[in-house]
């Protein structure tokens, strides 16, 4: 399959991306000179970030061909898509001349934000194969893609161009009624209007503004969008008791663009119907559970590359770290609550989060010897894991307490061997997991010595553990009969 | 520390799991029969989430008293959050009430989303203790508290909630100047009015312009919110060149609403340079990779649970999965690229990921000896991992394209031992994981001989994978010295 990109800026450049990454070969047709410096370093960036969503190998991608002349660009091509500067002549132009070349039967889509398929197609040869297909920045990432057919397009070509997006991994949205700026561009710019009134009147800085959205509605309409979100703000009494209370708010001058569609009977029932279909028949309780699991699973995800509503939990997680030693003088390296977001399809906690745990467990002894995050960046040196033993004693479920108790097996010269045990706060064993660590240099990848420091901390705890007995189930290999 | 709840539904009840869960003491007044009932329901939602946000144990949960009189629950502490119905008459009469009975520097707050505090605080005994601090639904969860005192509010009050409001794992927003419904709402009210012109003028159902949210833009709000990404929409030439260019297509007819501020060269030289503190240096290439890191982790979070764009790519992953044998009969059980959200600070894949992979090529055999998720979920039967073995040989570094062939060591009756060699596209080995399984009944959660169609399945590989060779690693414990 071949795609012709037209107009290779972000958006040409991302959709170039998307389809050269799922196989698909592509021509490109820029005049400007930088366009394929551009596109390169587009590419390398969704290289990077699309393969990562998935769990298995995309297909060989595709190739790339940087076309001198536009007939060269479009001929033989499955998929021509236009994303040249929003001027409609500019871009009726392109079409015509486009006509020329490509065949009959090629999807010809326009990334237009602005435009309808029905300007887009005045004057052209054959009207019926131009339709918008509207992507959002980053194209690579986001699945959106809008699909405005005019009351010329082929209904052929909507399907096919339907079909393909599914088959580059996209969510073909499809828009029964071209309007200026089709729906997604209407809502941003209803809020990006308000929040430029926000920063002219000076009630808030651009960063407020960023704020009032990213640590609260942006959460939510990342999994609910406005709808959703209103049904459960509505509560049991269900989303026509809903409207009609809160309705009249709206006229409330609270805004600068205040006119608000009649809230007629008819209109308030068409809300609600609509509403009702997209619950499927599930409850409040059921899509409050299924929001809280997801937004979990964002927050969590923000927390990892300390962006908006991560940065918050960061510092408040960092708050309730607290050091406790057992009378044993076994060391409390975890005691946390099992997230729902670790369950599996075996209804308890997934293995993997097993050694999650024994990881954080790993970490937190590291930290107590004075090897802590900004130790590991600042002098180079860390510990790698070489070897891990996992034995799985009961089952550990969502919303249970767990406690890890480490013992140090072996602290000597670059070895370090940990034996965390894991158990429920009301002291059943889970799991134990066994470590050997080795003392590294980042910087030339191989085992070192660890300074004076680290080997005088670890020595403190290897000494202490020295008389513990050994632990049951160290030193086991997988399948051992005893 | 305690807190008075007064006014015990959604909100009032978001407010008293947040506390709680923070260790505080919480009375609730609420006159409703059903209040104690519904908060309960809330507290348990509360319980199985937000300490999943951690990785830590939040301290001990707080006691909970449910008062008859306003008295008992105001006097003698720290924090009284009203959350009464939004009519200004009852909140200022609730205030009068209040203050009879509460001390006079315990924080006076009001959960309101439209009034202003200066209406509020309208013949309080004490207007200096009263503030608006306005949450969002579910409090338990998202961090935002858009905190608006008055101008007779007493500074140190201010300063006490926002202190308090860190400490309770929230992100207090100051809003400087008091306008209606503050920041946030009117970012949602913008939204939400031009959302229900789409559904009146049937250009959308509600299930549409919920698409169009949750698929694009809301992906971005949840880590950039406007400007942010309007910055990113710019690219290198910045933001005071985007907005000057941009700014006349709000102008457009695109919207039932339609006033905008007047570009003046002071509001784009305003709105720049705000947007330049708050990039606080990054350039446009450090900001998009950021962005990207993060949309990875949102859209693989989406993922797990099924929604709104996880959808999306949950049915492209399936589409993309493939079957494949090598030539010395082993099973290729994995074929990916590894994410840049599994690096750790160590530069390289996370040992947690290591057995992620594992656990990824179990499951995929699993899949092809005909036990997938439909399978365990029909027949309430599985695999359930014992114990595992993993040995780290090199280092797999993001980007990398990692492969896993598997060995079945052992595959009778109950038993399943399963070896995994992770190497490279290049034929590198990374690492060797080594599983031993039982079959288990999921209803009795214990061990029991699989199905005939399983064992079968089974046998096949286990008897080709018999004349073998003994996988270097293989039955080796940790730290064993061969």
């Amino acid at each position: 399959m071949k795609t012709a990109i037209v107009g290779g800026g972000v958006i040409g450049g991302g959709w170039a991306s998307r389809f050269l990454l799922n196989g698909w070969d592509v021509s490109v047709f820029d005049p400007d000179s930088q366009s394929e410096r551009k596109m390169q370093n587009m590419l390398s960036n969704a290289r990077r970030s699309l393969p990562s969503l998935y769990d298995f190998k995309l297909p060989d991608e595709g190739k790339l061909y940087f076309c001198d002349n536009l007939e060269e660009a479009v001929k033989n091509v499955e998929w021509i898509q236009e994303s040249v500067p929003e001027r409609l002549e500019i871009k009726q132009e392109v079409y015509k001349e486009i006509q020329k070349y490509c065949k009959k039967d090629t999807i010809l889509a326009s990334s237009t934000s602005g435009f309808k398929p029905s300007e887009l197609n005045e004057g052209a040869t054959r009207p019926e194969q131009i339709l918008v297909c509207h992507p959002f920045n980053p194209v690579y990432l986001l699945p959106l893609a809008e699909v405005v057919p005019s009351n010329k397009t082929d209904p052929l070509i909507v399907k096919e161009c339907s079909k393909l997006l599914n088959q580059i991994g996209m969510k073909p949205l499809l828009i029964r009624k071209e309007i200026d700026a089709h729906i997604a561009d209407r809502l941003i710019e209803a809020i990006w209007r308000e929040a430029l009134w926000l920063v002219h009147d000076d009630i808030a800085t651009t960063s407020e503004v960023d704020d009032a959205m990213k640590y609260a509605m942006g959460l939510r309409y990342a999994l609910m969008g406005v709808f959703e979100h209103m049904r459960l703000a509505g509560g049991e009494q269900g989303m026509h008791h809903f409207i009609k209370q809160f309705g009249p708010c709206l006229k409330w001058p609270w805004t600068k663009l205040m006119d608000v569609p009649e809230l007629t009977d008819e209109f308030v029932n068409k809300i609600a119907s609509q509403s009702d279909d997209q619950a499927q028949g599930r409850s409040i309780q059921e899509l409050e559970k299924s929001r809280d699991d997801t937004l979990v699973g964002i927050l969590r995800a923000l927390r990892k590359t300390e962006r908006a509503a991560g940065k918050t939990i960061n510092s408040h997680n960092h708050s309730i770290d607290k050091n406790f030693l057992f009378k044993d003088k076994l060391i409390e390296t975890v005691n946390r609550q099992i997230p729902q977001t670790w369950t599996d399809v075996n209804g308890h906690m997934n293995e993997t989060n097993y050694l999650e745990v024994c990881s954080q467990a790993t970490d937190k002894f590291m930290e107590m010897i004075g090897m802590d995050v900004d130790f590991i960046k600042s002098t180079n040196e860390s510990y790698f894991t070489v070897e891990t033993h996992i034995r799985h004693v009961n089952e550990a479920r969502e919303g249970m307490k767990i406690i890890a108790k480490t013992q140090v097996l072996e602290g000597k010269g670059k070895k370090l061997r940990l034996f965390h045990i894991l158990e429920t706060d009301k002291g059943v064993i889970v799991a134990t997991g066994e470590h050997m660590l080795l003392h590294v240099s980042l910087k030339t990848r191989s085992s070192c010595f660890p300074s004076e420091k680290i080997e005088k901390n670890l020595l403190k705890y290897a000494e202490e553990h020295s008389s513990l007995p050994w632990p049951e189930g160290a030193g086991r290999a997988v399948g051992q009969s005893k």
